[in-house]
């Protein structure tokens, strides 16, 4: 068969990873597709000094690649999401397939952009767009094509959960964290997409897409971040035999989807609460298989490149074929399935307060509770610092819709001997159903 | 599209789990795969009590279902090898494609099937054939394509692992839970192909096939079960910061492939030392992507027909068009690839030896391992009970050729001061390369 010509966009982290993974592996890769799969094209710039681009053609303007007749596949890993949009358009435009790393374009323009492939004829994939080089979206996709999905969790952005492991082990605040994340390269200078769950939220909108069979959908997703999660938070939960983590869960309930990325307890026996640093990990249950993990490295070039190049093998099967597998996984969308608000959705939560030293506080606070139907787990109540006339009160729900719980807290932070704003996080157990 | 047929041979555990799922799940595996997938004939010696057969043709004579010349894909869920081989012989012969889930089947007539099944232009699949319902595969097959694969380990045999664990977290012992095991019906009433490792030898087969590019080669796996590892064992590995597991490994070092099925310490905060009970796992180890890890339930009815369906989903997507990825995910061999010997095998080693307490003796046997050109890592030696004249003594060795530490233990086993035999437990950091 004839060579599969890859066209690379963008010559950075992951551009120069791809580049440089598959020319070293080359004599496998091409084994394993059955077919010479050989970069003929890089767009970029700039050159990038680990890259040997002897013997390629180079052009400073991406769109170049695009209209490079010879080219079969093109590689979008520019980033950002308006000259990206328009790259991917314009080489489906072409009739060429497009491999991409790009999460934010997935989530926000993927519905445009898969209409347009499929009205074309051609695959838009997108592997290395969530959980780097774990092949979540595969084997979710495929994989899993049994099962309907129950639910799903991730731990999704590394970042995040760096920092939320430096906070665990070593009881560190989460701005100094923040800070040597962003000196080690793990974050960016303007942080705000992975601390405040954007990332998070942009793969969680292709995972339920997929998982549910309904149309991408991130204004939809319930986010929040984990800037405001303090070390104390971390050593109650820790005394209530839980870590926080920042996941993005999507379920289906009676009401339909509900897509939600917030910090959260888990079970400190969960393996997915022992994922860490800034490994991610995918946690699905599916009413066949019961539950499975997949676990690997989030980011970094090489590891993002395994993925990239999945897919570019992926497509080469189809180049001059036919394409087999449908982009989020299902030919039609499932109907009916409506995204379930915030407010309807239920859970238990940790609840933390400072409160007044006094007799009949907490019975004050049961009560507020009790009166809302909320049942109460778990209590850590600790003895005041000396000359401080508050102390901090802990509870664990049980599980409770979150409207009745904003309810709650609303009166909570009513009550005089409730000092300042009450900490709520989500719990979840993750088991059985 | 028209629909696809699907003949089902066999309807015990698995077969009736994959009956009861695909009609269960009917309308969103139909969305799934573009195209209607249904079942039209069944082959089995009698119903199922858990299957509503009604509407589907039903033969006691499962090779009439390979002679139906309706049915596209035939499902051999029916076990064992002999009558197996034939059939999946039979069905490729009349031109059908196969899903299997037998492991022996594939490690042991793997080649000849596949051969036959490339020469007819038909494919058979296999994922449920290795970890049950986790996509390892496909995983290995498809997701980690871009990769040359340093090593896996896995615990890919259910009741080995329950019973590693039962002993580990409640000090109980192998004949009693195994026991237990048969009983709750994980463990066969001859339960020689787990604990002896022959079953998760079959998997690994087929699992360092695909990760090498290597014809599939049973008879090279070196297989050792769990059948001697005492509670003993279990305490002093995790007084060393370790938890014994039985893992199959597969490795490329610079003389080929090691194969090899055995216990194995495993430091105690991996992941994969805190898979527990029937479950499985696997690690691999990407030069690219570095190290991802695949969760989930080795075994049961509806975990296994989540892996057969979706590889009916797989095959469904080729009926009337062509096949896509290889068998054994390469179109050619590797050349010059050969499986190590177990002699020239490099590991860690666990040693425990019952030894007389008196002066020296520790000094004697330290100088016949630092004569071999081992190292000790650490020593664990307890005080005799009382009026027991010997005592256990506990090393862990740096690496070390497995020839040399069979000439070692051999003259360890020589000395009077040792009594009886040494055992001996390799060690796997599973870490970086």
């Amino acid at each position: 068969m004839k060579p599969v010509n890859v066209g690379i966009c963008g010559l950075g982290t992951v551009g120069s990873g791809t580049f440089n993974v598959l020319n070293r592996n080359n004599a496998t890769i091409d084994r394993r597709t059955g077919r010479e799969v050989r970069i003929t094209h890089v767009g970029a710039r700039r050159d990038h000094p680990d890259c040997d681009l002897s013997g390629v053609r180079v052009s400073r303007d991406i769109f170049d690649v695009v209209r490079d007749p010879d080219v079969h596949i093109v590689v979008e890993l520019i980033g950002g999401t308006d000259t990206a949009l328009e790259l991917v358009l314009a080489a489906i435009a072409e009739g060429k397939h497009v491999v991409t790393a790009n999460k934010a374009l997935i989530a926000q323009h993927g519905n445009e952009i898969f209409k347009a492939a499929e009205d074309k004829g051609v695959t838009v994939a997108f592997e290395a767009s969530v959980a780097g080089g774990i092949p979540i979206i595969k084997a979710l996709r495929e994989g899993l094509v049994a099962n309907e999905i129950d639910w799903l969790a991730g731990i999704i952005n590394g970042t995040g959960n760096f920092i939320l492991t430096e906070m665990q082990q070593k009881g560190r605040l989460f701005d100094d964290v923040l800070k040597e994340a962003q000196e080690l390269g793990y974050a960016e200078a303007d942080p705000t997409f992975d601390v405040e769950g954007i990332d998070a939220a942009h793969k969680l909108t292709i995972l339920a897409s997929i998982a549910y069979g309904v149309p991408l959908q991130f204004e939809s997703v319930y986010t929040e971040g984990i800037s405001l999660v303090t070390p104390e938070d971390v050593r109650y939960a820790e005394e209530l035999g839980y870590r926080i983590k920042h996941l993005g869960i999507a379920r289906r309930g009676t009401e339909g989807v509900e897509m939600r990325v917030h910090p959260t307890l888990v079970p400190e026996s969960r393996l997915l609460a022992n994922v860490n640093g800034v490994l991610n990990a995918v946690l699905v249950h599916g009413d066949a298989v019961g539950s499975t993990l997949y676990y690997g490295p989030g980011a970094g070039a090489e590891a993002t490149a395994s993925s990239v190049i999945a897919d570019i093998v992926d497509v080469a099967r189809e180049v001059d074929s036919r394409h087999a597998v449908p982009h989020l996984g299902n030919h039609t969308w499932a109907e009916g399935l409506d995204v379930v608000p915030m407010a309807s959705v239920e859970t238990s939560y940790y609840l933390r307060m400072q409160v007044t030293d006094e007799v009949g506080v907490m019975a004050r606070i049961a009560n507020i509770l009790s009166d809302s139907g909320i049942n109460i787990e778990a209590i850590i109540q600790k003895e005041p610092e000396p000359g401080d006339d508050t102390v901090p009160l802990i509870l664990l729900t049980q599980r409770v819709l979150e409207r009745e719980m904003n309810a709650a807290i609303d009166e909570l932070e009513g009550q005089t001997a409730v000092i300042g704003k009450v900490t709520r996080i989500r719990v979840e157990q993750l088991g059985g159903e």
